[in-house]
């Protein structure tokens, strides 16, 4: 597959301190850009993407030849409408899609990394991507949204640049990983390492690729995207293209097949050890902890509006989450709006069709760009 | 380890005719037995274990040297008072504890069964056990007992056999998998299938075990025993034995190194294939389905005194669903009581020190013998 042709990047030549005490310097960033810039540069949103999420927000992702992970918030006329904003994405540091990760050369002895690469983490994502604003010219974003981990470098981004964006839009996302979020990124590196074809993270090396363990970490992370109820909707058990249980080990149900084919896919698409990698910086993310376990601290000094949004079949950064963040940002004093969207779709109702949440989305923008059109 | 001194075995002579249309015969059902079968046989209570369960219920178990399983219900003066009540429990139909499983030699090769084992379902493991009773000259046991899977069998047998029960306890169960549950196991599976020592079920002959998948299987299965909220209090983000994140990929939280330590010490005690087998009865099993799709018609003949339990933070068999078996018994018109108790150990509650439970357990249990006393 050639993917570079598809892939702009910016070489960060800034030297970068990263959280773990390594500094890096002259790495790529790739992002891509949809809608234009305006002249005055004030119609610029950043979004980031979630774990397994890339730069490629909307349209026909030109790598997989599927649609972009957030087709259904960004495009012409849609929440995040691409006639009047400028959209920033960059695919993560620690990523898979062309920015500096795992899968790169290690300047020092010209192998590729494997585990050599640094562990990263949300705060040193944001503090890479923030280069885009130097690159683009942007004093000030108009907005920076994000779910999922993408909601955590929202978080991150707005607590390190405070004046740097006016609205900020966390969604479906939280302050610091849990202990049940920690184990399921931990099973997910379980499967993954128990893989032989892992080799210590040096499957290039031995031109392998350890799919059989990336494909289980898949399955497990996808079950916690979806909510119970939503499984039951759509697959409860239903049997897959069978009239009656095969007494086997074949995929008997259609949520077998389900699971198996999500897993198989993301192997396609992703490298396991930017999987190690992303699900160690959502780990170790911890807000509260950086200002000596006073959440609020982190947003003190922002002018920023604020508008959070959770769904109420989330169980992986359920609603409760998402209301501490608010709670921090009231206790700061922030321009703050939340809302709780009512879905069944669970955790994933961030990236699907839902009306409800995609019209708030867009009326929170839309509202807060005529006001500071007006004001100016 | 020499196991079978310490394992009791019962051969089944009569030829058992499984739902996969097998028909199985001369195969051991191993069983454990505790306090004393009294004069008039009307003490018995026969308990089921669940999914890793064994036939060691409570006291030492002599082949991991473990409290067994259900030592804070099981014993003298406790919950299931030994004292007074004859506990039998047996090994279930495909499990690695003695009873007749994929690690058992195939009679019609003499090659170990592996994935050659018959596909067995929770309706085949009750009717093996039901053999205990002619050989413990029982006529009607004084009841029935099991959480989880154990729960999945107490509602079996008392559908196939209604009035071989007087009293009837499924604990933190269903009557069907959910399409989630069916997804979790599936991920089991898969993490099993997918280590390459598991030579597709054929690693007695290889002299491998498929011990990383297993203990991936192992994981992934005990964070659903638990609830975020108890998984938050007990472990949160605590560090293990460090002052700070490591920047690496060793177990810096506590909760990754409890869930790494739960597949090691499982994969000691368990046999994988054992694990596929158990988890298909589990995904099988749908006791409406047997009664096309009237569960109230499971029960439309027993006279047994039913008591259902289910735990507040349980999320692998909420409340929801146990309460749908106490709507199909009330539809019945069975004797049907039912608890909801208060705990945050969600689905392991059953297995722990929880006194209101073990409280309403003990209360049940001496209040039927002592009315059934009464009236004789």
């Amino acid at each position: 597959m050639n993917t570079e042709k598809h892939i702009k990047t910016l070489i960060i030549k800034k030297p970068l301190k990263l959280d773990c005490g390594k500094t890096i310097k002259n790495f790529p960033i790739a992002y891509e850009t949809y809608g234009s810039l305006n002249p005055k540069k004030d119609n610029a949103i950043l979004v980031f993407h979630a774990l397994t999420g890339d730069q490629f927000v909307t349209g026909i992702n030109p790598i997989t030849n599927k649609d972009g992970w957030w087709s259904y918030a960004v495009g012409p006329d849609k929440a995040i409408d691409t006639n009047k904003y400028f959209v920033i994405c960059s695919n993560v540091l620690g990523g898979c899609m062309g920015s500096y990760g795992p899968s790169h050369i290690d300047p020092s002895n010209q192998n590729i990394f494997g585990t050599n690469f640094p562990v990263i983490t949300i705060n040193d994502m944001v503090n890479a991507q923030y280069n885009l604003l130097d690159h683009f010219g942007i004093d000030k974003l108009f907005s920076i949204a994000g779910g999922s981990m993408g909601g955590m470098q929202v978080l991150q981004f707005i607590s390190n640049f405070p004046d740097k964006s006016e609205t900020v839009i966390p969604i479906a996302t939280t302050s610091s990983h849990s202990a049940q979020n920690i184990a399921f990124n931990e099973l997910g590196r379980q499967a993954i390492t128990a893989d032989s074809d892992w080799k210590n993270g040096n499957y290039d090396k031995n031109n392998t690729i350890p799919g059989k363990g990336l494909a289980v970490a898949r399955m497990a992370a996808h079950i916690t995207y979806l909510s119970k109820k939503g499984l039951q909707e759509k697959f409860g058990r239903k049997l897959q293209e069978r009239e009656d249980l095969k007494f086997g080990f074949d995929a008997d149900f259609q949520i077998e097949s389900y699971l198996r084919y999500q897993g198989s896919v993301f192997v396609e698409r992703f490298d396991a050890n930017s999987y190690l990698y992303i699900t160690r910086a959502m780990d170790y993310f911890d807000l509260a902890k950086q200002f000596k376990g006073n959440l609020s601290d982190a947003f003190i000094n922002s002018k920023a509006k604020f508008f959070i949004i959770s769904f109420t079949s989330d169980w992986l950064y359920p609603t409760q989450e998402n209301k501490e963040i608010v709670i921090a940002l009231n206790s700061a004093g922030a321009d703050v709006g939340f809302v709780e969207i009512k879905s069944d779709k669970g955790h994933d109702s961030f990236l699907l069709d839902v009306p409800d949440f995609l019209y708030a989305l867009k009326n929170f923008l839309d509202k807060s760009y005529t006001e500071k059109k007006n004001e100016e």
